[in-house]
């Protein structure tokens, strides 16, 4: 169970790192959306391992099939059915941890539930299953920039362990900017500090982790259910359910907690006709709707879990080993490859909310229309 | 839409701050276990306002009936109707906000979102909306009571501001050393200084937030369903979806972006005949599945947005004016009173992952039954 | 579980025949649709008990309360919570049958499957238990008479056991034809058979069943969901969901099985500038999905299960007993009260549907405007 | 929407006529469960077309692959995704319909409701969308005859229009009966009239309608949920949901309507140390929950719509014309292929509701057990 996201736009996801294929199944898209492999594709190869020196090495192409749902490149409302194959298996390179338990994967939890375990280990828990996940993103994205085509969306790596971008520069939105650095940290010289980071720890055998932050800018007012489907609940929802990630933060997050009301508080403005805040504490997010300030979150990543140094962990058994892995295809530091995966979970996200809200816009028109979403960036 | 949570254990929540009622309605609750009003009425009696000066002093007695789904003190099995009379509900009150938007509350979003909002303001985004959380939550910890009887869940106040609790000690984790305390923190030294800073703010018509934490011992191995309904996915939703709170975190955080994995990985061994970790920086949860270690999450609550200082504002009618709100019935702090809420969603949000899990354990016993679960605490 | 219906117009049941309250939640109405208790109540006066010598005598006034959602006589997009006290509960009356499985009731599967059960035998398989689906029905009602206002839906008694309405004649179709016979059959004459013929019955103890036709006019085209989802097979649960319920055709149903295609086939005409059918076998469904023409389906009633006449059956001691009932307040033939629930689960379906196609809709404007529904009866 | 059911077994559908490929997504079934293609493939080939000259002569092997959620021949507890390759997809035979409505087909609705219809006209209308729910159905069984060895479900042809098997014979339930004969009456006799006037309708050009029977025994007692998902009517929408499908009943169905109540109620027995009924005109349900007594219903089929006469129809551009299908590969009765499709609906709607039903056997025993389920066919 679990493998389903979203009301309206619902996602159903499937495949193991290892298995035939991995895919998705996409209910609720609208019809007649323009749409072609080519618009996956070019999300997934952001996403795709064996980039750079910076990623896993394992090799696919990660070459997306349009099943169903799709007829002269545009969508039927039907389900869309995208599968994309598992070339560079190799199961045999997990044979040595067959009967182990990695320290800190999902091996150990995985078998404990269900009694069984796949070849490759964690089976679902791997960062590969994520290629669904950014394959139903690019859908999102397809009917965002239709109906919502001001809307624009950008997640970047804001630290790496200790190196943190300082000094905010809006030219850092503009996505070309992010994804000709191999560690998608929109400024140069960072960028610089987080690879030379990396390199050194790939080659200690250990790992590191750091901090993707989002931003949305023009999103529409009024997206997200108050009780439980809260927009920002949903967002932490979906972070929280990519691999590694132990926290989320909505706006001023934590730090929140070491101001004063009065400090916090974002002051309400006229910005020509629109409806607007000062600052922007709130992340673009009140009572769990949009405000039409940006929407802006954070999401921490832990340090990869596959390191190679010698470890102390235990067998299926119950014995206690010192365990070591074999230099094997593995991120040394996920960041790079977490940031289209956060773009992807963030896109359905907005894309189901998008659609959930059409009940309130039955009248046939906006009634916020004149209050509108503001297109600034102000924090 | 919105207002369901759960999938096996489904909470369907009603009810505006100055409605009739409030209210939930429980599907899925088991047959057969002992449940009368006294075991709701006594988890809400902890969240209810006006226990003392730190609080807001609107008077509810909160007083649960039981519509339906129970008889002779047995569930029937059937839903379980859940209602909550507003009592000192005062629309009057807010005549002065009516077409105020307030700084930071949920009273512009919802009028944007729904082209109407409810006399009191955010209609929905209230606190008061919690009290049918709670409501569940009680009826979440009977079952889990009943068929867990070992679990043992436990949230308090870790920090108001800059208050800290720091040295924690074991003894902490004593429901009564907690409760015993105005502002729900078990040290008691350190109590006092979070009622002083409570105290000096509220005179100031200023507020403050903090971080809850949350332990889970003796949660059964192997809760949660990977991908997207992990267990740290729904609980981060399950706490996100609160009012006022910006970050969630599960074991070492935000923390862990500072640390390589060779530090941060949590080794296994054995503990007796069953499987452990020496550390738990993974926070009970690994994969998304529960390991058998403690859960260990923290919640960060935004100072209150209700102030009593001039504010700059705008109304309905797009006029910038200065605001002031009149003395009413707010929190200065919402951290004592969310201590209960922040345990409700818990409750819940483990029920309904204990029941999705039956699919797994149908072959009559549980293949990990040698593991079982530590209910030691290591951090 | 399954208290739940619907996807977009969500709505959820609870309360037993005899507990303290029955009622519902409906979750995705739209915002400021004007809403009032008068507007329910009079819906569930039509299904009210005691309103004849025809069904059961007990006293209900079945008054509904809106205890959330609604302001001002405006629904606030918020969960609207319906609530109806029990009055004339008398659980005593059934203190005799509290051991008894009564014949073809549900007390038995009931038992068995909760392993309790509530003092009035059969809890929520009681009849009492549509007054929470009238209700709803009245809210779906309000949506489709702003939004579909030319739709126009009509149920009505065809056949009580032999006596079935032949010759039919448009004029059947106004309501109040409907509503001023007692046995909801728009023919005077075929009334009054009927209502011979339940009378004979009731002075025999015995009970009888029947047939209600519903019909909607001017359905636009294009609700319903292929595959699963198809509009004529939720039209199906929600009329098999009924409590007597035994079987339920469209358009042609069962006797379509007696034609060759040739003779079956409703063939497609222009009717002024739209598409329509000469004939109307399909039932103005096809594909799953509504076409313009009237919907037309059937609803067999069995006869009521509580006969007071002496019938073998069995305690839950397992021993074999004669029964005879007591002569308490039942419905010697359901189907008067059947109408205005078929009704509601019609309405209820349909307000679901048209909300979910809302997504097919985004365009602004309808692409098959030109096309159309058909006003006119065709059969 | 609507291409997913059920609640606690979830299928999830995708694929037209003429895509790449068709498939399914299973969430839901336990892990370590004995599955291989060959298991699925079986069941896939007795709903093959091209098997007798009664049935359409596409060719396709509907070979089935498993992408995902197996390993080593045992189910993972993850989701299996099933995909079927359509081969012989010929769209160019359908250019002539392009632009024509087919008279009783779902073309001209999904036109109207998607704005865009695929090449094949009717998308997901079309017979062969079946193929993923026969997968489905062929894992649910799976699960079933794991967990409910005892469990035995038969369905088989009734009635060819006017042509119906009388004289009703246990020996009809062994499912090599039924097979042998080409269109699924396991009567020969029946059989060989039903086939013969197949062929002479085939000849004209014409389609004929009938009847599935359903029946199955040893369920255990107690799987379904009042209110809304009561066995019944999930067993109604599923066959509903199906193409051709105009009716459905239960037990005594529609004939329950000229039964006395006296005559209709099924009386309770002992048989032996159970209880069971001493008719079944309840159909095996009663409340909505299995009774333990066979489950028995009926399917009708109307005729299929394809026909090769020239019948009246309109064009997309509203151009009225007499149309004539040129003969291509299509069922003149849709009946026997009809077969294992019921089956696999009866087969998904079963295993969903053995799961939902686990949260009632929690205590670890079933408290029905001396009750438990009667496996004698009495009608």
């Amino acid at each position: 169970m679990g493998n389903t996201w979203g009301h309206s736009f619902r996602v159903t996801s499937f495949g193991e790192s290892h298995s035939r294929a991995l895919g998705v199944v996409i209910d609720g898209c609208p019809p007649r959306l323009s749409l072609c492999e080519e618009d996956i594709q070019k999300f997934l190869d952001e996403r795709r391992p064996g980039q750079s020196d910076l990623v896993t090495a394992r090799k696919e192409t990660d070459h997306v099939i349009i099943l169903s749902g799709v007829e002269n490149g545009r969508t039927l409302g039907t389900p869309i059915g995208l599968m994309i194959e598992n070339e560079d298996a190799k199961p045999e390179e997990y044979s040595e941890i067959q009967k182990i338990f990695r320290p800190s994967h999902g091996d150990y939890t995985n078998f404990a539930k269900y009694g069984v375990r796949s070849a490759s280990g964690g089976g679902r828990s791997s960062v590969r299953e994520t290629v669904a996940r950014v394959a139903a993103g690019a859908v999102a994205r397809k009917i965002l920039e239709k109906f919502l085509p001001d809307l624009h969306l950008v997640a970047y790596v804001e630290s790496v362990k200790d190196v943190k971008l300082e000094n905010f520069d809006p030219s850092f939105l503009r996505r070309e900017n992010i994804y000709k650095s191999l560690v998608r940290c929109p400024s140069e010289e960072t960028s610089e500090k987080m690879m030379e980071l990396i390199r050194r720890v790939k080659l200690e055998g250990d790992s590191v982790g750091g901090v993707v932050r989002c931003l949305i800018f023009n999103c529409p007012i009024g997206l997200g259910e108050p009780v439980f489907d809260k927009l920002d609940a949903d967002l932490a929802k979906a972070m929280m359910s990519l691999q590694a990630v132990k926290g989320f933060e909505l706006g001023s997050g934590f730090q929140s907690t070491q101001m004063f009301g009065s400090e916090h508080n974002d002051l309400f403005v006229m910005k020509g006709s629109k409806v607007g805040t000062l600052s922007n504490r709130s992340g673009g997010i009140q009572g769990g709707i949009s405000n039409g300030e940006a929407i802006d979150f954070r999401v921490a990543f832990k340090p990869t879990s596959t390191i190679f140094k010698p470890q102390q962990t235990v067998t299926e058994d119950g014995e206690e080993i010192l365990f070591e892995m074999k230099r094997t295809r593995h991120d040394p530091c996920v960041l790079p490859r977490a940031v289209p995966i956060v773009e992807a979970m963030a896109y359905i996200t907005l894309a189901d909310h998008f659609l959930r809200h059409q009940r309130c816009l039955l009248e046939g028109k906006n009634f916020y229309e004149k209050q509108s979403s503001s297109s600034e960036l102000n924090f």
